[in-house]
């Protein structure tokens, strides 16, 4: 007879996993890169020249390099920081970490504890928001617009929470490239967010981890850079700029608490061939490959805009991201995107619904994200014509007449 | 002026860590392996056909395998584990994870909670008995014997507890060269464990990162092979058996613990080029690779069995293990390992104090363990000559004479 393990679960474990069945044909979810814009021969080359060189350091954890990471490549990101955000880091400063998954737990587990309080944009990666709720972890959401966390209302939500006695642990920012609405916080917002911060004696906790993908290859200063008081916790991540298999991200922050995330890190360290591979590759190769990669990311959301005007019409209300790899769409606002999730899953397309984005339901429910850089032109053709056909059929938009003239309008082209 | 992050951390937070500055010049502590044995010329070839083939899958999280990990190791997994330990198991009952290490915290989360009891073998690995104390969980720990856990002992342990009305939450083992002793669990006694386990309805934790490296290449059958009620959690690694640096390990469990599992692991994956380069080699080549490899380890060893001879003669009483890259040395009561783990790390000699490795710390505190992969010939030479003439200065063992006369001795030779 099977043994049954359930009775040994402690209270709150999460809900078991469902088992894997495979990837739906028309994937628009999910982090994942442009397969055509792996650099293949670079990293093929990188790996058998650092691995002759010396693939016999692998017999020990942490390479010769100690538990931050392969030097070599914090040495790439301590001058990359430099060039690209205008930061200020040395190499030891900066902490590889198996993805910014893992920064963003480091950082978790270093300063929360149930019951507390963090400041956070509204829309949001949903992993950072599920990480909160599994904590305990109270999040107060700060709405966007199209230059980013809006400061005028982060500074009122401040003066409340002090009010009431609260002082949140962190304020959470992507603010370059926002995940999922794709916009870039000023220079001004920037500043004025540093000046708050210092007021309220609360720390950043800065997501960089789209900054490589702005179009223009033109970031603002990383707000690292600009706060003059050492209370910045910055991320970042190879996962979008070369492949997010890889799992290798780092964290940039003061060592008064990269010393607590290093003792709380008990894994031994990343993967080593990978950062190893990663080093060789980036340093003589990184500043060639992002703006390439850039180009086809660019050509893939702009088939995945057209598709959509096409589909949708007037139904589907978007703006031009900044850069990045998804598109923050509004549906109509009688169309629940959680009901279009399953049907649209059950025709083999797959999206992510706005509230689980979202720190406000009722905002997000007839919001989208959808993300393009790994779907080829013409699954994005394909998948959002059979999206607008399953919204249709539920939701009654977009109206078909809309989309059939559409249609024509391509078909003249 | 600086931030300061202190006030924000919470309670229990483990002490900071303090900067690396390097591995000591004799390096007797640790899993590193052997760096001459890495399988160089295979591995770099592995990486360029892998690469070439596949490699445009790394722009997906979890390549095109899902959450399990890359579908080729599993395969190669579950064809090696029957082969050599008996085990039944599919690619699909198996979860790659980074390293054992993760292995150790997903089994711990997923069934764990403060206040819970385990049990374990006395002398132990110090990365489950810091885990487990982290946790807040008692550890009862069951002494072994040359043939490893001493079932009689644990089998008065389990009765003990369920008359005070606890149920411990797993048996932990390590019964294939065990950490840090060496020795290897009978066969009889792998069959008694499985039956007191179903007798008090407590699941097996078999840790089996070690078992590739017995010296007679027979290892006995896994006790996930011979437990009849699929109630063991079965771990591996491919650290020692390939390279530590690599990060990649395993868990064999049935889906009601591993679907548990896989919900708390939200990295999206272990690192994804490690497994694909694991996977091409180790398929066509780990079976020639881990036998020369021992043959290595082995004479590593045999020099320091004979460098401890010469230069603590009586002093430094060892069974000669079954295997491994480490050796549990008993020196004279009035050693305090503690002690002389600070006075050798001063002299540029790094060893394992017993009593971080036991959960007796009256038995363990004249004990110490010396890994062996490492250092070279040489460095066991004289690391084990430097280690002698600490302990001598600070506990008058071993005596010179003794050192002297062993010493004309290998001279002869």
């Amino acid at each position: 007879m099977a043994f049954d393990f359930s009775p040994l679960f402690p209270a709150g474990t999460p809900a078991p996993a469902v088992r894997w069945t495979g990837a739906p044909k028309y994937n628009f979810t999910g982090g994942n890169n442009d397969p055509d814009a792996v650099p293949l021969q670079g990293l093929m080359q990188a790996a058998q020249t650092v691995l002759e060189r010396e693939g016999r350091t692998l017999a020990t954890y942490g390479l010769k390099s100690g538990p931050q990471g392969y030097k070599p490549l914090r040495d790439f990101l301590a001058t990359k920081l430099k060039r690209d955000a205008g930061m200020t880091c040395a190499a030891d400063d900066i902490l590889i970490v198996s993805g910014s998954l893992q920064a963003l737990d480091l950082v978790n587990a270093a300063l929360l504890t149930r019951g507390d309080t963090v400041i956070v944009e509204q829309d949001n990666y949903q992993g950072t928001l599920t990480r909160l709720q599994k904590l305990g972890v109270n999040a107060v959401g700060i709405p966007l617009d199209q230059s980013g966390m809006r400061v005028d209302v982060l500074e009122a939500a401040l003066a409340q929470l002090k009010a009431r006695g609260i002082k949140p642990k962190y304020i959470y920012t992507i603010p370059t490239v926002q995940n999922p609405t794709g916009t870039i916080m000023g220079e001004a917002r920037r500043i004025k967010l540093c000046e708050l911060a210092d007021q309220y004696g609360v720390p950043i906790f800065e997501d960089d981890c789209y900054a490589d993908l702005v179009w223009s290859g033109d970031r603002p200063r990383a707000i690292h850079a600009i706060s003059k008081s050492d209370n910045v916790i910055h991320i970042g991540s190879f996962s979008k700029s070369i492949a997010p298999a890889l799992r290798v991200g780092f964290i940039a922050a003061p060592w008064g608490v990269m010393s607590r995330m290093l003792a709380l890190k008990t894994d031994a360290g990343s993967g080593s061939l990978e950062q190893m591979v990663l080093a060789e590759y980036c340093a003589p190769h990184f500043a060639d490959h992002v703006p390439a990669l850039r180009t086809s990311l660019r050509k893939k959301l702009e088939t995945l805009m057209e598709t959509l005007n096409e589909q949708f019409g007037t139904a589907a209300e978007f703006d031009d991201p900044k850069g990045g790899i998804f598109l923050w769409v509004k549906l109509p606002d009688n169309v629940d995107t959680l009901k279009l999730y399953q049907s649209a899953l059950a025709a083999g397309v797959a999206i992510n619904p706005g509230p689980e984005w979202s720190t406000d339901k009722a905002h997000s429910i007839s919001r989208m994200r959808l993300c393009f850089a790994s779907p080829s032109h013409d699954e994005i053709r394909e998948g959002i014509a059979i999206l607008a056909e399953v919204c249709r059929k539920e939701f009654g938009v977009p109206e078909r007449s809309a989309n059939i003239e559409r249609m024509d309008e391509h078909g003249e082209r």
